[in-house]
């Protein structure tokens, strides 16, 4: 009888392990409250409606011949080689035995316990907080535009506030400057003289991870495009209408997107594991979780005895690929896992990108052109670059849709 | 100074109006919840994913040279001429004068009081309905795939009742069973043959208003793909799990979705004005309101005195365009309203159509053809024929999308 795998986790470890593990040697089950791979890179751009979100996203369900339970694992009993789950729709409780287990649940997003995060910010890491956050800025807009508004308020509703100087931060920032420009300029005239952005960064520079040339230019860029940086700066709390900073200062905000990074789940703080001082699984490596045997963690949870590996898309997906050829040459000591970087890409709006590569550093719009292509490639179906290849030529041609529903 | 014109709604009947009025004549404002236009007849397509949401609206704000304000209207102040507007999410109410008001305000779903409907329903009117049936739908099939579920539990979530049998019932059941024999068989086979689904309808034939052989012919189809038909039988009540029907039996469901009709909105109901048999405002050949001078009501809405026309988009557009033209002729007596019908088409699965025209009753494949190009014909923008013609390719070539977020 085939050994059997359980995968936690649908992020890019996950499916990358997923696409590569050989179904004739093992059954593999998925278990993740979320149904599908997103491709998360191209996120941002899903804020404003630059690409549309079902474009980037793929059912875990359309790889063959694996078993997909939509569930939320609880607790996994390392003693019996089980993990327990709980559906929070239904309220259903299973358990499911495993030969192997495979940790992939990525993280969350860490609020720092700052106050009124939790309540009023927006996140920017599942589909579902993009579109929240596409209707509030129609909304910010559709309010501000109504007649009964005092010009304080309606400042306000027009007053967009990012949190974390991160990629993340970055290209939300960016893709809102270019709604702004594209189409909200064209579409509420009266009232688009009034809107602003503000990045709040509690380090000295954007981008940190970036070379530094790269990380200035964009600092230059934003304040070309009247993004207003807040450097040296962090969110003490919020309540529904204002942020207070750390200078004393208080911003009356419409919208506040929170991107500061992240932190561990529940069942990873939980596990019983041994973690790093970041919260991640600590694994040897070839990822097996330390002091188990046939227990492995990959991605944004985990992270390898005494190295330290950037928490990105790129990393998770080697590392899955990795691991699935471990399995499928069935265990065997091989070679450790290396971390080969192709280098970061990041877009900062009004069509320029950056590169940071080891055989190119690029700015400007060539390098808007390779971000692109490299997404475009990088997209995990025919049918995800069909839809953004379309959704790009369509907001060219059509603008941004700022239909609310 | 130009004469002030305030529309109510964003349907067939204002928008046609507001494509047709002359803003050299007329100063525009337009007020509503609803910020975008909606071409209804395609609704049903979208709560499967064989149309995608955002490819048949049209912002209002498209349209050159009006003003919006997307609130609710929630008084009418007749003796003064003015409207009284409380923006539900900001709570800021204001008042704006007019010398001429356009009702079209359309209606709501008709719950018929029935207990439960209100609370576990759900409708089909707006795309936020139809993305809540997308979704509802797809976490039925995830939570019936779940292994802590017994048989019976399985089989209830995977009992999807539709309960009114006019257009929009039909071409959502329709829609529905062309998801689960194209994408459900594929992606959840192992319990695609415990699915049901069940039409309820009170009367004793499907698509009423259509021609009697073409209402057999949609029967015969139906129960052809296993749509169950409960004719001469209404739902008495619903709670979570349960629906009761009127010949005493009761069945466990996981979605219904309630399609029985319309009624009049709480402005119309409590505007003062007076209102025919249907609740609709009973205006003149001229869709003048009655006893009124300057008070107009067009589309769902409205009545014409001692006439009877059905309600429906067609009626609702050629309202809207006569009297754009009537207020961009002076408002002089003119030729009266005369509603041209160019016959009713539906969709009842599978690749097969039903038209009832003067010149043309048909059904079955060639007549899909005709569904589907007349609907592209009548799409208010190049944009949204785009899209259209872009989803059914994708569908047909990719299948429709099983994420759910």
């Amino acid at each position: 009888m085939k050994k059997k795998i359980i995968v936690l986790g649908t992020g890019f470890a996950a499916f990358r392990f997923l696409k590569k593990i050989d179904i004739s040697k093992y059954e593999v089950i998925v278990v993740s409250p979320r149904n599908h791979f997103l491709f998360t890179p191209l996120l941002p751009s899903t804020t404003v409606g630059t690409i549309e979100f079902r474009s980037i996203i793929e059912p875990i369900r359309n790889i063959d011949n694996i078993t997909f339970y939509q569930s939320y694992c609880t607790e996994i009993d390392k003693a019996n080689n089980k993990i327990i789950c709980i559906d929070t729709d239904t309220g259903t409780r299973f358990e499911l035995g495993f030969d192997y287990l495979v940790i992939a649940v990525g993280e969350v997003t860490n609020t720092f316990n700052v106050e009124g995060v939790g309540k009023y910010a927006l996140f920017l890491k599942e589909l579902s907080d993009a579109r929240k956050i596409r209707t509030k800025v129609v909304e910010c807009f559709e309010n501000a535009y109504l007649p009964g508004i005092s010009e304080e308020k309606r400042k306000q509703f027009l007053r967009f506030v990012v949190c974390g100087g991160g990629p993340t931060g970055v290209e939300f920032a960016a893709e809102l400057n270019d709604f702004i420009e594209d189409d909200v300029k064209k579409k509420y005239p009266e009232i688009s003289k009034d809107v602003e952005i503000i990045l709040v960064e509690s380090r000295n520079k954007l981008l940190a991870t970036f070379d530094e040339k790269l990380s200035e230019y964009t600092m230059k860029v934003f304040q070309r495009q009247n993004i207003n940086l807040l450097m040296n700066t962090y969110i003490t709390s919020l309540d529904e209408n204002k942020i207070f900073l750390s200078n004393g200062d208080t911003i009356d905000y419409g919208l506040l997107v929170w991107a500061t990074g992240n932190t561990s789940t529940e069942l990873v703080k939980e596990s019983g594991f041994e973690l790093n001082k970041q919260g991640k699984i600590i694994t040897d490596s070839f990822f097996r979780v330390k002091n188990s045997q046939n227990i492995f963690a990959i991605g944004d949870c985990a992270g390898i005895e005494n190295k330290n590996l950037p928490a990105t898309a790129q990393v998770a997906q080697q590392q899955g690929v990795y691991l699935a050829k471990f399995f499928n040459d069935g265990l065997n000591q091989t070679n450790e896992f290396e971390f080969k970087s192709l280098g970061m890409l990041a877009y900062i709006g009004d069509s320029k990108a950056l590169a940071d590569t080891s055989q190119y550093k690029g700015t400007g719009f060539k390098t808007f052109i390779l971000w692109r292509s490299a997404y475009l490639t990088k997209l995990v179906s025919l049918k995800n670059k069909v839809l953004v290849i379309f959704d790009w030529v369509k907001t060219f041609l059509f603008g941004r849709d700022i239909s609310s529903f």
